[in-house]
């Protein structure tokens, strides 16, 4: 596979994964999307066939890992060369960073809508209606649609909360190779992949929102710091670190399990 | 491919692409029906399997484009004959009005339950309960059924989000032919491309609807207009150029992306 | 095929369709039931989910047609023997009669306490509490465990509609052969056809419930009218003939259209 | 197929399916979960994809049974030797219960915050508002994360129950290899496997809760028994018998029905 296979297969399919996974929780959480209060089944399939549309159309390009953890699991278990991954881990986050860009541009009127409404932002306030900053809440409804975060504030229970659902991710994906098919593994594999997505999500997302991918937690968070959204709040740094180390760890133990079980 | 097989095949598989996506926009809305109320899900899978019904029942015949950003986007990469494009969009346009004749003979006696009902007439009509047509909203929950409509009416915006939700799609659809399969492409193709429009619907359809097709929108909104319904509101012509741009822009736009990063 | 493969596989088949296509019904609707009111999405997925499960099942023994509206279609289409017909058809319809006492066996309890609640067996009485099997209506929520009825009862409407649904669903059947598939067709193919009843449920189920298959609504109506229920109330035979009627032609029609359009 | 691949095939996959199966049940139920009363359509597909997912993990390796009346059926069908079968059990009973340790590490948070909340806990106390441990129902909602409970007790009742939708899940295992396919049969096969525990789910689940799957309910009860949690209220051990005995005998009976019908 080439540096520019790599390159534009990740770049592109993390993209439409993050702009279609965040374009769900915009459309279920803002005001004046015909999607809003649509449910959590609506946000878990929702994510899946994200996962399903970047895998799909990556797939044939540049093995469509899409994510770190992913790619951490595939070179231990001896699947991606480790010389590649600097490359694939670059070009996910950049993807990632595009992908929210879009959402904002595709929510762009729900954004301004829901951002500037009295009642809304009054939440977020004090007594007084105004915007007062350090009584906000960390994490508003507009942090939610760019990153993950917990429901009960925990940093070893959102660990490992977050490392057993990467785990079952990764496994799921390694073992695939051992199913005994001679074609159609691209397509199949990558709506099986997708549907295992969307179980991890119904099952194991309550606690911490299951990010279980570092660059989708991370990539959108810095496009939430930087975009110039009006009362947006603050991007909640102190519990980033959480959907970044969570799901790199849980690679890591999905590789080394695969090797000493399965190989 | 013959001219009479992409004439049948585009004429029918739009026929039912329109019955069944007009259908499940019919069920949730109209007074009457069992579906009444069923919500955003319901309306993003009957769309899904909508597409699947007509890809599944017209690939083997026309390919199933089914859609004029899908032709555009195959053309400008080369899979299909610029020659044999005018004979798809004219047969996708007739199909897209047939389906939504159909539409309307299938919901009948929903329709007219619907339009009679003097609480929902009223809600469209002046202080004394007679139907004041000038004050009537544009778009009415018939039109809806029908046609797309945004939440947010600004023409930029509405263009940009379906140009952003029809690059996904037809980008998707180009990338197919790069997984490795030596067969079961049709069948396969024609499932994963209707979870990838549920995708699309539950992600990016917040903000207008998600036409993401021009005939899609153009036929049913020629046939609202044509059909003897009573109290059934204006067509919104103003707004019917941007589903039939912005999906045309999305289309070329996804051929050329595909011709200069995966070709 | 053998006379005992037919038997067997439609037979079996069939029961399956209708123990879970019933199941789902009585799942939503009888009371202490955990599903109750779970919502036309679990209906209609729980009906397409039915067709995979009878069709998976019989798919390599009888080749699971599972309705008299799909082998009328094949018959027309020169896929299934003429002189086979009426084993086909006869095995269906015991079979869905089998799946309608299986149903019955599974809820026992639940019919139990759902026909001897007062409140809801009151629903159906006389303003002095007691059963009044004359002012009953004809169609009361038992009735809908086993066969369909019309929101709005008019024969033309309900005909039409009960034909359109299923022109859609037979053609879909009688083009997959179109696909150009090598293998894989069997359980793939259940899959999709699975998939597009899920779509016609929620697309074109408004109206009248979609039987889209003569069996499905005659063998449980006759059981319902068999059974020893307490306060059953009617089993509707007005209504009966139309979704007899009206998926017979509808299949009629699709084999016609896919011998003149597709052939 | 060596006995450590069972063992480990088995052990995993069935952990990961009680693993993401409870893990729903969980995520409904708990207070603070981000899935709670997400409905009964979110169950079934969380349980559908749980499938999915430790039988697309597991089944290059075991076969992925993951149930011992898939074992037991298979057995009498003459696909798995009767010599292997204590060692799948015992390797599914071990499975299930590290799946269900699992779930409670995963949701230690949220069970903490839901059995020590006193509006909850007082549900299952007495009126002074302490806790009642005598007073406390047999099945709380906390056991119905780990184990199931029926809506009616009757034993009877509830065993035909467990039969009939066990009977329906293995005779659609045991009939997959009459379909006419090549290549692809595993991802293939675990799909449609899912999907159809998806429609047993929603069709038949109603009444008990759906076991289907004698470890899945007593390896989670055993751990229910054992882990440290407050005011967990009791095991139910009276009604453990029956999701054991109903799933042997549904798989007996499908192995039975499969030599003498399909074979």
């Amino acid at each position: 596979m080439s540096s520019s296979d790599i390159f534009i297969g990740e770049t592109i399919g993390t993209a439409v994964l993050i702009l279609l996974g965040g374009g769900v929780c915009a459309a279920v959480t803002l005001k004046r999307s015909k999607a809003q209060n649509a449910g959590w089944l609506a946000i878990t399939f929702g994510w899946g066939f994200a996962v399903l549309t970047g895998a799909y159309l990556a797939g044939g390009v540049s093995g469509a890992h899409l994510n770190p953890a992913v790619t951490i699991g595939l070179a231990i278990k001896g699947g991606t060369e480790w010389s590649d991954v600097p490359l694939y881990l670059g070009s996910q986050l950049l993807g990632a960073m595009i992908g929210a860009v879009l959402v904002w541009l595709t929510y762009y009127g729900q954004f301004r809508a829901h951002l500037t409404d009295p009642e809304i932002v009054g939440a977020q306030t004090g007594e007084d209606g105004m915007v007062d900053k350090a009584a906000a809440p960390k994490a508003g409804p507009v942090l939610g649609i760019f990153s993950t975060g917990p429901e009960i504030r925990h940093a070893v229970q959102n660990l490992v909360t977050e490392i057993i659902a990467t785990v079952v991710l990764v496994l799921a994906i390694l073992t695939q190779g051992l199913n005994n098919e001679g074609n159609g593994l691209g397509t199949l594999g990558a709506l099986v992949t997708a549907l295992v997505v969307v179980g991890i999500g119904l099952s194991l997302g309550g606690p911490t929102g299951y990010a279980i991918n570092p660059v989708r937690d991370l990539g959108p968070r810095i496009v939430h710091a930087l975009l110039p959204l009006p009362n947006k709040g603050g991007s909640d740094w102190g519990y980033a670190w959480i959907p970044v180390a969570g799901p790199l760890i849980g690679g890591a133990i999905a590789g080394g399990l695969y090797n000493v079980a399965f190989a």
